[in-house]
This record gives structure tokens, sequence and C-alpha cells, in this order.
């Protein structure tokens, strides 16, 4: 089986770690290359890695320039995704990077992004306990976000055996911003430096995390979410922490909670995960440990934001929604140092 | 007044800026500087950025080379300044970048760092409330750890108005884990991830962080702390986090409590904290925000881990100590971009 | 066909790089893993990111432990090679990643590494002219320096249009100094900083640079090489020029040259190589010009410096010793951003 | 004396320069910061780390805002001195940190940068022979390109030993190209990766190389340069190499030429530069050698890119037009690691 496949927003940081991936995929055609502003010029001049797709002109960003694919990928920004997809017939499976499709509640939508709630899709992270079934052969992805993704992975099997609060600190390189020409991700400030943003709960990515532990949990958990950029392209490395309510055996809870995911590892004691060990792959690295002075419970989680955090992800829910092997095309292998 | 120091640990990072900023206060002459396996090399082969001293040979850390300075900066590996200190004379200014004299607690000494306390010394934050003054005219100076630097002087105005436990994730680069030829601090490693250390309350600065923010708000208060280290030589950004109990506007807070301090820097309002605006420099950069869905106060704050963390905290205290001005030699501006 | 591996010094960044492209290798399962000092520790305590060998005790370098593969991959210090080789099956195959095998001329050896010279074996650059064919079947492969790789690639096309005397300025990440615990690679000198080292045709890669080159020539071709280690973990880009004798259209040479090698990218006008873009991967990109002031040709070259200059040759040869496709395994897409 | 500056391109990276070595200048008194789209924007918005001028505000770059200065400095895209400089009085202090006035060939100005030349100003590196006379007591500098500084250091004193032909390959740190937004300037882009530009003789800052090597030489001397952008803020590090064409001890030349300069260091035997050394300072660190094999040599430099590469030169040129110490305000210690 070939299938043929588009991706909206080729010229961006997602799209072209899609594309990276798609490459290596056994069962894939790549199709369509579309852009906005960058339409009209050839790949090379956004994305020199992708040297087999060289000479390949981005097209304009159109329901017709993405029709005809079985699949179509798109990494374009929030806001822009429901009206493109709605004009995508519904046997193609549309497979979201934006956060367009991820709230399930209208009002946290309009809350946290303004506008219309486009409504939600089958939610794009198969790890979490529920989740996978609904991406079985679904038309529709909502890929997570980069923090949600390594947030939820990193707290929901405790959720049963800890207070009503949590603590995000996630540290992030700066690919998670993609390439927007603002001042503060030039590299001669990123460099050499550390800087907190979105403090106080303002970054959109919470509202996800809540909504992740509170349906994992079945009862409201409140997320406190700290996002820090630092000077690296690519891995988010969050430290995750809760009170214990009880005196479980928590580390058996998370081996027994991932012991049959492919991509989520915790790892052996006395290791700790590094982002470095998963960079370019779809891993998830997670080592527990109790802080026994304040029966405190911290997880530290390392994601390739790129990778499992946007394009590995959607890779591996195509797979899902076409009913091939989950982990086709997809490695555990990072590359390092 | 010129004042001749010494300085014992001269080849480490410590020790460097140490000598960096001695090297530019109008009040002092460089005496000697120790070292222990680098004695009997030049300066140049550790500190080549030291270019006034790069002919001065290291001699070995001994009372007797130490002896007939005004001042003595020990920069050791702790448990080594304890002996040292004992026999340089009791009219000498002694100040230890080490934690030998940190805590004041033996029973925590014991349990953190093992062997017998040494006793504790006037403590070198001159920022935390009270303190200053035991550092006037003071003889013997323990310089606070790096990370407690930060995260003390994030929350000690805030102990009055939150709950018993507070969150500090603190990034830093990598000069706090000093020269130390471990593999897992070569620059192939460290360049482009990130990792946790220390999880768990498990970090020897979590004791200290105890120790100030508790004698702040005169009863215990519960630390979770957990380290992580980023791609960058220099520089630590700790985010901190506690549950307020009421609805004092903690903002003014802290613009009361460091109205008058010339390092510590409560940023205007939409400004945020980063390491590269501290690099180099005395200062300490601080925003403050309350979450309003969970009523829990966040405070960011920078600083460079080897100046205001250490050396520029070292200088800060000797002028107090000398009862020269408090900022002499030091300075708010950072080296950017 | 499967065909089982072994690889000697296991724990290093060439045998961690090698392991990581003998995992994606179709054709291949792999057997022993060996080190020195390392020998009796897990995989994932010095390569963290192979978690499908995470578990893997590393054996002792040994003839023993290496015997009964099909290939036996060493990556061991100058030195350690010929000796262990000449304890291996000769129906083995034996990829030397070292010096051991690399320079034909025996007074060479001698002035540049000292000791015994072991013999050469077929120079694993198939892209040199007149090279691949002595690789085709071979038992013996001499995996070449990462330098001379790209210094080699760049000027060889050129050879029979420069004058006398090239020079080479390349610029390296630092996993090329492998995990040598020397103060100077840690992360928080390396980071914010440039370096020369081997300045004035010291570094160990000369002679092999002259030897390809005089080689590709039929003449003698003198080299002045420097290398400047930069802050990053993988890459090397290299300004290699020369004075052209003639008015040949030199930019068609190269498009010649390389119009067949599937690893060989002459960048179309205007584009310029970058590492970030051949990060993980096993294209060379180079891009030609001319200073028309000067008649001068200047070629830049990027490689990433674990893969086509180490360990991806190695593959590379591997496939070609064993009568497989020569790209197997093997990609031309790097991981960026 | 106390002497008034205003600085015209106050938000940029070579103006935050000039005012963080300004804040620390004992006889200077900061009046009006200018700027161009960022006129009407406090500083903190773009230099945060000079917290003394945070409450600044931005002035439009006009003539008469500039107007009652002691001394102005321009760090004003090239081609925008000249007018500005025009309107400003004649006994008016004037710097230029921009290309406008560096060269002193019409034609040159003309094929490198087009439009009309504006004429030529005394070359602020005083450094070079015969430079330091014509800058004592002017009323108008040219500051080198950050290039030129180096490359002119590392091979005048040499002019008279070698052929008529030098190569540079200087590897530079991101902040030389400006807070410009590019996208292969966003971090994402430069950190992990390396690039070259301007190849072939085609960056702008090769005739002021030429012009400088040339006088010294009193002869014609050309020049292959190719600039190379690696991942750190600031710092360049040259390789300049030349044939040389007599027997002379050149180290011996080099610390003659060099023996009083304040800020040029010519190393001890066995020490190289590294930009990490001079990051910060005034300083030029410098080592030769001589490749026997070749009878060419090699001199390396290391300086600061945004200090002695441009602010730092600068108020090392107001030093000696208002006939200050030259040191005056200036350090040659650098901020490592």
């Amino acid at each position: 089986m070939t299938v043929r496949i588009a991706v909206a927003g080729a010229s961006g940081y997602a799209g072209g770690e899609l594309l990276r991936l798609l490459l290596a995929h056994p069962d894939v055609e790549i199709g369509a290359l579309t852009a906005g502003g960058n339409a009209g010029t050839p790949l090379i001049a956004h994305q020199p890695h992708l040297l087999p797709l060289a000479d390949r002109v981005l097209a304009e960003t159109t329901p017709e320039n993405l029709a005809g694919h079985d699949v179509v990928f798109l990494a374009l920004p929030h806001g822009k995704s429901a009206e493109i997809a709605a004009r995508l017939g519904t046997d193609t499976v549309v497979i979201d990077c934006g956060a367009d499709h991820r709230l399930t509640d209208a009002r946290a939508w309009e809350r946290w992004y303004g506008g219309e709630h486009a409504g939600s899709w089958p939610y794009g992270l198969p790890e979490l306990p529920g989740h996978r079934a609904a991406l079985h052969g679904t038309k529709r992805v909502a890929v997570p976000g980069c923090y949600p993704t390594v947030a939820s992975l990193a707290l929901a099997p405790a959720v049963d055996h800890i207070g009503p609060e949590v603590t995000v600190v996630a540290v992030s390189g700066t690919s998670g911003a993609g390439k927007s020409l603002k001042p503060n991700l030039l590299g001669s400030e990123v460099m050499g430096s550390l800087s907190a943003y979105g403090v106080g709960g303002t970054h959109r990515h919470t509202p996800e995390m809540i909504q992740n532990l509170s349906k994992a949990a079945g009862r409201d958990v409140a997320v406190s979410f700290t996002p820090v950029l630092a000077p690296l392209p690519r891995g988010i490395l969050a430290t995750c922490s809760a009170t214990l309510t009880g005196t479980v055996d928590i580390r058996e809870v998370y081996a027994k909670a991932y012991a049959d995911e492919p991509f989520v590892h915790l790892l052996p004691e006395g290791h700790w995960p590094t982002t470095g060990a998963v960079l370019g792959s779809n891993a998830v690295q997670l080592q527990v440990t109790v802080d026994p002075d304040l029966n405190r419970l911290v997880v530290v989680a390392a994601i390739d934001n790129l990778a499992k955090g946007t394009a590995g992800a959607a890779v591996q829910c195509m797979n899902l929604a076409l009913g091939l092997p989950e982990t086709t095309g997809l490695s555990t292998v990072g590359v390092a140092p």
C-alpha cells in the first residue's frame, strides 16, 4: 500500500519535520507541498536538509492544491486549519498539527484562542488511556501541543494518587516557537541565555493539559504551568510534580502504565532523561521519584518537540488512521551527541 | 585604602570569576593565588581571559601561602575550607565560597554533606531580611550557594503570604558544576541537550533554601527543588511558585522589599528576566505574577551563577566586611548579547 | 541476507553513531558490543539514545569477544586496531574507523603517529577517483579521518586546475575529539567560544589530505590545514581554496565529478552548505565559487563528522564490502533545525 | 572632565555595547539615545542588560536630537552616517561605527557599497603603523569593520615578509549580523550549525582588509577572505596565512610590533587564542606559527566583534580624540567561561 500525502505549511519547522519523517516512511509517497507567503519558492530555500525534495516548488495552501491525496497534514498557524479542513473530502485523512481541534470545550477555546470554536477531533495522543481506540481508522486527528504531550504523559498515570494541583515547568528549545521573525528568537539573543514566558498560567497549552489530566482523573485537575526557553533548537524537558495522597508504589504504577507502549520509556532507576537522547526520535523518556520530605511525586520527561511533540505524533496517528502498524517509519533511537 | 587579597582555588571557575571582579575593584591588590593539583602552573593555562595575571604561577593552597593578606577568598571543594580557615588569623577576613559554613543546623550538615559540621558563619546574602547587619565588619563570611541565592531572593518577600510549601525549578548553565572532568559535562553532551539532576529533593542546596525561607518566615517552609542543566556556560533562571494564602498586592510587596536594594531589580510589568541580561553582573532580575485560576504566586528570577551566585556575592560581602560602599567594583550591567 | 556485526569501542561517539546507523540498517543484526574501561557496564550509561540496546552490557575488547561475526567495526584509539585486526579471521570484514591503516607511506606514519606502521588497507572514500573498485568485496577497510573526508571531496575534482598548494580551514564540532575528559572540551569552555588547534600543519589529518590529493593529482599537492573548534556537537564546515591555473568552468567540473554520487551534492548556485542541513546524514554538501580578483577557487563543504565523517562512511564501505547496494541504511536527509 | 555623549542606533547590538562600555567609563555622561524604528520605546525593551538606563526612552535619530553633545557615536546601517554627520558641528567628535567613512578609494566604495562615496575619516585602528597619530585630537573617526580589525592586526606586522596574497578565514558569532530579522539568523537555525557566506571575496569587509594591508606593505596585497558563521553570540577567530618570503624570526617580528600595545597580546608559545577569553574585553589575542613544510605563516587571532571589533574600538578612539589615556574605561579581561 502506498498512500499519497500532502503537507500544508511545508516551509515551517513542523512541515520540515513531517517531510523528514515521511521521506523515511516505507508506505508514503509525497505529493503536494504548500505554503503561505513562501509559495512559489523551491523547498531547498527553506528546508536545505531535505535534499531529495530540494527542487520541489511550494504551491499555495488551497483546498484545490491539497485535494486528491489520501492524507493531508496541516502545519498551519492556529485558526487556519478549520477552514481548509472543511473543504477537504470526508474520506481524506486530515491531520491537524495546529491547535484548532484540540480543545473539547468551546468556552475554553474562546478564552484561550478567541474566535469561534471549530469543534474537536480525536486527540492524537494514543498513549493516554482511552485515546488509541478513537484514532484507529479515523479521518480526522488533532495532534496535541508539544507541552501537553510531555506533561500529560508525565502525569496521567499518577492522577489517582495525587492531590488536585500539579506543577509543570517545562524547558524548551526554540523550534517550538516556529520560524517567526521575532527579535527574542534571534540566535544572538537565545544563545547563552534562558528566559521565561507565558508565566502565571497564560500559555495556551495550559487548558490542553487541564483537559487531558482531568479526563484521565475523572475530576478537575489544576495545572500550574511555566515554559522556559533555553538555547537549543529542539527538545523539551519537563519537571512535573504533585503531592502524593497515599503510599502507592508509584514507580510500579508508571511501569505498568507504559509497559506495552512502544514510544514511552520509563528509564531504569538511576538514569535521568535528557532531550539529547531523544533528538529526532519519537521516544518519550521518563523517570519518576518521590521527595520523601514532602511526599511529593516528581516526574521528569523528555521529548523532541518537533518529533513526538508534533510531526512524529502526526505520523504515528496517520499509521493508526490507516491501519498500519503504529510504529511504521518511526524510531526510538535519538541522534546523539 | 588598598586591601591585599588572596584567592585559594584560583584555577577553578569561582576563582577565575573572583579574580575577574577583583581586577576591576579599585581598592584591591591581588596577592597569592593558590591551587590544589594545578599548583606550579601559570594562571594563563587555566584562566586565559585574565591577561593581566597571565604569568602568575599558582602556589599550593596552604595556610602559609595564604597568610599575610587582608582578605582571603576560599573557592575550594566542600569540606576543605574549615581546616584552612582555622589556621588563618582571626583578623583576616575569610570569605568562604564553599558550603562548609552555610548551614546552621549540624544535623542538616551531617545529613546532606556528611562529616563533622564546621559551624556556621554570617551568611552572605545581605538582601535577606536581617542579614546585612551581621556582615558589616565581620571577619568570616559564608557565601551562599547559587541556587539558594536566587530561590531565597525570589521567595523571601512572600513568605508571609504563601502556604507551607514552595516549588523551585531552576535551570542552570554548566559552570555551576565547576571544572569537574565528568562525561556528562563535556561540550558534546551538554550542547543541544537538557537534563535534570538532583531530582526529588536530593540536591545539597535544598537545606540551604529551607533554612533561608524558614528563617524569613519564622516557621518551617518546605521546598520542592529540581535543578535542570541547560546548554549555556553561565546563568540560572528559577521558576518559583507557591499558593497564596490571601489577597495581598504581591507585586507591591516585592517592590517594597527591594526598593532600596542596589542589585535586586523587580522588572517593570511586561518584562521578564533573562539570564543573558545579567551575564557577568551582580544583578538579580525578578518578575512576579499570580495565576488567577490557582491563586498561585509565580516568581521568575535570573542571576549569573558565577557572579551574584558566587564571586559577586563574595566581593559584595568583602565590601561590607571592610566598610567599603557595598557596590564597589560591582556592576548591574550585563554583557549581552 | 542478515549480517552479524560487532562494534569494538561501543561506548564512544563513533561507536554510538555506528550503532545508531546499524539499528536502522535492514540487513544487520547487532552482535557483540565491546569497550575498554567501560567493559562491564550497560550501554545505556554511555549511549542513552540507543534505547533498543539499553540493557546490553559491554564486553571487553578482545579478539575472542569479536570473533564469530561477519563484520567487525573497530572504533578504537589509534595504535589499537592493528593488533586486534591481526587476530580476526581473514574472512571477517574488518572496518577500522581509526587511523592505523589509512596512510600508505610508512615514513609518514612514523612522523605523524610514531610507532610501527601497520600497513595500509583499502581507503574508504569511494567517491575519490579510483577508490570504489577496491572496496567492492574487500575484507579490510580503513575509514578516512573526518577532516580528510571533507577536504578531499572538496578539492579532488579540481586538482588538474589548481596550483601546487591548497589551504583548508575546517571548523568542527566537538564530537570529533571524542569523549576525552579534557578541560578544554568541557561544555563551559566550549560554549560561547571558538578556538584553533593543530595550527601550522601539525594536525595528524594533514598527511592524509596530502595523500588523497596527491594521488588524485598524480603529483605532490601541498596542504595548509588549520582546524577550528566551534560550539556545536557535530558537523564540519571546510573552506578550501587554491589558485586556479586556467580558465576552466570549474563548476561544471564539480557537477560532472559528482553527478552520479548518491551522497555528494553540489548545491544549486546561490545556496551554501550548512552543517545543520547534513546532521545525522551521510550527505556531503558542496558549493564552489571563484574569487575573480585572485582567480582563486573557493570550495565550501559540509559534513557530519560522526556520520559521513566516520560511521556513515563505515556503513557505506560495509555495504560495498558485502555487495549490498551502497546506500542501504544511509540517508541524505539531515535532522534540522 | 566629563564628556557628554550621544548614541545614535542605541537599540542595536553595537549601540548596546557602546552603552555598556560608556556606563563604565569614568569620564562620560550619557546623553541622547536615539533610534530609527524603535524611537519612542524604552531602552529596556531592547537592551535589558543596561539596567541603569532601563527607563530611558529612545528619541528619533535626527541631527537635532544629537546636537549639544561632546561626542556622538553613530551605530547606523551603512549609507546613513554621512548625512547625519554633515549636520553635526565640526567641533563635535563624531565616531562612526558604520562603513561610510572607512574606504579611502571612491571607486572601491562604489564597487562594494554602491552610491556616492562620503569621503574617508581617520581610521580607528591605532595599532596599525601610522594610524594612532591621526586619531589624537581628531573630530571624526571611522571605526573599522570587525573582520578587518582582526585580519589587519593579525597580518600587518608580517607584510614585509610574505608573498603578495593572504588567506583569511574568519569564524564569527552572530551578533556581527546585527538584529536583522532574517530566517538564517534565528536561534533554531544558528545553533548546532555552521555556515559560510560572502564566499569568493564578496564580503564588503574585503576591500578594507586590502586597504589596510596594502598601506602597511606599501604595495598591493591581495586578500582571499571567507567569513563563517558559528553558533555563538560574540567573537571572531581568524585564521590568517601567507607564504613567507624569507627566514625571518617571525615570532620576534610580532613580539616587537605589539610590545607596547595595551590591547594586542601575542600569547606565550603553546597557548592559542580563544574568543571566550576576550569576551566583553578590548583585547586581541594572537598566536603565530610557521608551517615548516610550506614555509607558510599562520596567524590565529581572536577578538570580541562587538568590543574591540566595534564599540571598544570606538571608545578607544574617543579617548584618543579627547586626549584621555587610551585605555580609559576599557579592559583586557574577558568574561569567561
